[in-house]
């Protein structure tokens, strides 16, 4: 694990210089992808009996651009940063939970902790100045260019060489306050439509919510100039660090598994650009925080799983890398028809 | 993985016995759930972030009786056994596939042998007299009462001491006709509701394979006399070895988790005669047999996955292993709230 370095976070990031990587977005590897359905139709098995996982296989060789594609180092990306708009009294947990579980992430008792053991994933928790927060976007823009930039920047060095997968996830009280008003912004429709009970507000504290969301995105909405300004106005330094990893794993041909609303709103930033931009991202379950599935209608994505978890800190993801490593593993190990002499149908594969 | 022992098989088993064991089947330990409720009140998450994790850690521990309960030893048992009703030709693939998938276990190289290896489980493959298939049940009962005891006695011992979770699946080319015709003897309704493409027959083939169940159905009907008698007229050796299985798990408190149609149809067996015979049984995932959904909807139970898989050999539910691992990690491993040092919210946990 790492936690924040200033001189990782690179001070002199460029927003301009990251918008720029966002007009050469590299595709799929079409060779790979061909390799991968090929030998998935030669697998001793009835053609597409292993259905999703058979998707997966190729879609994680189409975006490592190798064949057969690998699952030997996922790694579990946790990015914490504060919100102002706690200020408002969005959450039943106090801003000082987020550093707490931070602690507890380090000491190995969280959930993510549990389900990197599980999964034999590598975990990274990147803390973002966790006593600076943003400022409350309901006053002003929750930050500047500048730190948009840096945590943009900061997020990108979740990529390194050798990471085969990578799943993120994210921890900040306030996290979903701010989700909902970016995904408000950049998707359109009402505050309520996107506002849920996060870590468990309801009722007037609920109501309350989205009266902030509803506030924040009023204040911002005709000056938004374009979803990065959206980011900066609304969202927070996790997620745009979010933001920042999933473009350079893209960029760095890492496969992406998305975890619940914050994440995947976060991410959608850059669908909201071009909305290949998610092509390589996979979202990992579908969150009980009820603007999840809104979104990912909008982002055209179906999630693997659907268990009604809502805790964050990457545990959806990190869930869902089980059944992705199953994909890859399945694929990349089993016999061929000819390899194992069983008896292919007398029709051929897959003529019905 | 052990191949079929005649001295394991128990050829004096007693199918009164065994019937009679059903009706004695213990409950679950509900000392040992309440600690788990009790626990997952404790740990550092909002109340119920984990959705369905929760609800698979205190299931887990109801049924193994202990608290917190384990994952250390899962056994993923495969069952295989050849069916004469192939004669009538229902499958795609020749008979001969059973026992040259059963050599492609033993040797590694099928999808099953690629999720044991990811998911740290444990495989063993029952090999039931391949050449010795039941016989066609459009022309008489698939097997005498005696061949179903000792199927029936051989699945109890895929369950030893020390397993803690026993993932169940089958190898039967044919078995999906089986299965149809034993779940609309069970269940009622048409062939036509329970008959689907299985290793993958369409069209004309297809209209045979219903009509093939709906003369085996109509043949037996009438003279079913309970629900085993129906598994000893119209199912598989490997699926009265699935039933017993399911049983033995029961009395020895180890949770099982269903693979797909053919294995769900087998456990059901013991639905039909006590609705509560399958509350110790996950089903794994909803295989795209379409008769799945349907039974599922029958006996009452949701499926942890719906990822289109349709193979069998206890792939769905390996794959689901994954996520019951992650469930029973989260629960056992996570620190609790006053442990970590993290605020829990101002009102108390689970009150919003």
């Amino acid at each position: 694990m790492t936690s924040a370095n200033e001189a990782e976070i690179g001070p002199n990031a460029d927003l301009d210089e990251i918008k720029g990587l966002m007009r050469a977005l590299p595709g799929p590897e079409e060779a790979a992808a061909e390799a991968a359905r090929a030998r998935e139709g030669r697998l001793t098995k009835p053609a597409g009996a292993l259905g999703r996982l058979e998707a997966l296989a190729e879609w994680a060789a189409a975006w490592q651009g190798r064949h057969p594609p690998r699952a030997d180092r996922p790694r579990v990306a946790v990015f914490a940063a504060n919100h102002g708009v706690t200020a408002r009294g969005v959450s039943p947990y106090p801003p000082e939970v987020t550093a707490q579980m931070v602690a507890n992430f380090q000491r190995g008792g969280a959930a993510v902790n549990q389900l990197c053991l599980t999964h034999d994933a590598e975990l990274r928790v990147y803390e973002m100045a966790l006593d600076h927060p943003t400022d409350d976007f309901t006053a002003g823009a929750a930050m500047g260019e500048a730190d948009a930039a840096t945590a943009l920047a900061y997020g990108m060095t979740a990529v390194e060489e050798g990471i085969d997968l990578l799943c993120l996830g994210e921890m900040g009280i306030g996290n979903t306050t701010s989700a909902a008003a970016l995904a408000c912004a950049l998707f359109g429709g009402e505050a309520r439509d996107w506002t849920g009970p996060g870590t468990g507000v309801a009722g007037d504290a609920l109501e309350a919510k989205i009266r902030v969301v509803a506030e924040g995105v009023a204040l911002h909405k005709d000056a938004i100039a374009d979803p990065f300004d959206a980011l900066i106005r609304l969202g927070g330094l996790e997620l745009a660090a979010i933001a920042g990893a999933v473009l350079a794993a893209r960029m760095g041909r890492v496969p992406v598994i998305l975890d619940g609303y914050a994440c995947s709103v976060a991410a959608s930033v850059l669908h909201a650009v071009d909305p290949s931009a998610l092509d390589h991202c996979l979202v990992g379950h579908c969150s009980a925080e009820p603007g999840h599935r809104r979104l990912l209608q909008a982002i055209g994505k179906e999630p693997l799983l659907d268990l009604g978890m809502r805790l964050g800190e990457g545990s959806g993801a990190a869930v869902a890398l089980g059944v992705v490593k199953s994909a890859i593993a399945c694929h990349a190990g089993m016999a061929t028809f000819e390899e194992a002499a069983v008896s292919d149908r007398a029709d051929g594969p897959g003529s019905g």
